[in-house]
């Protein structure tokens, strides 16, 4: 039986941009897992379980139902020893979580400024009334406001990623010579943004773009395939 | 046979401040080998092995030559399999690549403007000559323009911690429930700026100081023995 991810979508259900999921579904086809998706509207989450989790991703393995991209992530590594590695052994699964910190406290806040208003436009109606009041009490001001002037910023994310780029000097994946999960949890971010908005982002000939683009081609090139703006 | 760890020193023989050099130090700690440290200031750097590197750390290990402080955690994991790992797997010896990336790109500038006119006025004669000459090119002015207003930036560099004080919540070490190399590339930059300046980086009660605290208490406690600002 295969496993279901539920899958953030938009008014487009195919348009699958949540960070946290496309983590889940990289780390599922890189442990060569059968599974399928589950298009999930932000206002459709609730109905996951009776209530299992107030955000996706959330994957129902043969009835267990999980939660969190790390903790599942986690879930897959043990439960599925036998496909290929997501870690690498301990080390790699502890310095994945300062990967995860890494992105959340460097580059998502900078992020979200560059596309909160793009992501609003591709949801659908129930959606966006949702997103837009959290968000907007998150953020302290309109997603319009929050968004306005982005060209600007562009050089501030380009500028966050520069350990990235510094390591990508020795190995061409976080991971090493192969990608593990630590490299689908940066990727995440990118891919939500190339799936959400037209704003151009990297420079063709930044090595992070390249290490993108090898990302995109991995497991069939599902990242590739998906939906895009 | 001991190992010989050519270590930085200051004026004072026994201020050993480079961060590059304690990341080996604990690393040979952690393995639980026998080393020795041989003072060596930058101007007598060029004597090692006869012109073996422009830098330290360099360790002997019985008339075998190493540089480079992650070349050299990696040759001790290989050579001494037996002491606990550095990296506990594959996956944690490329993030740790990561870690050193981020602490290059991240921290170390930052970290530069506020003690690398300390750092001068520990050094010998010759030195200080030399390391003027060397970082005021480097750096576009003058040591003592670098430094100037340092105290405005310490929320700059608290600020710059964000990621493994946000990690700090998931676990105790970057390595995880145990120190590994990538605890010890961090903790050398930390115990770089505490060997060599007076300034204070860290808020008693911020997570980063409390994983720093553990640091210096690890292995008998050599971090915290050295001679300090």
């Amino acid at each position: 039986m295969s496993i279901v991810l539920y899958d953030l979508c938009g008014r487009d259900a195919e348009r699958r941009f949540s960070p946290h999921c496309w983590k889940v579904r990289m780390s599922l086809a890189h442990k060569g897992l059968d599974f399928e998706t589950r298009a999930t509207p932000f206002t459709e989450i609730p109905k996951i379980g009776g209530g299992f989790s107030p955000t996706v991703p959330v994957i129902d393995d043969g009835g267990k139902l999980r939660r969190d991209s790390f903790d599942i992530a986690l879930y897959l590594e043990d439960a599925y020893p036998d496909g290929p590695t997501l870690f690498a052994g301990e080390g790699g699964k502890a310095a994945a979580r300062f990967v995860e910190s890494w992105v959340q406290s460097t580059l998502g806040p900078v992020m979200m400024g560059l596309i909160v208003k793009d992501i609003h436009d591709q949801l659908g109606d129930a959606d966006q009334a949702y997103f837009r009041q959290t968000r907007e009490k998150r953020l302290g001001r309109t997603l319009e406001e929050a968004q306005a002037g982005r060209e600007g910023r562009v050089d501030t994310f380009r500028s966050a990623l520069q350990p990235l780029r510094m390591m990508l000097g020795h190995q061409p994946f976080i991971g090493g010579q192969q990608p593990l999960f630590c490299d689908y949890i940066v990727f995440g971010s990118l891919q939500w943004a190339r799936v959400i908005s037209p704003l151009k982002l990297l420079a063709d000939d930044d090595p992070v773009a390249l290490w993108f683009e090898r990302c995109l081609d991995l497991h069939g090139g599902i990242g590739r395939a998906a939906v895009a703006a």
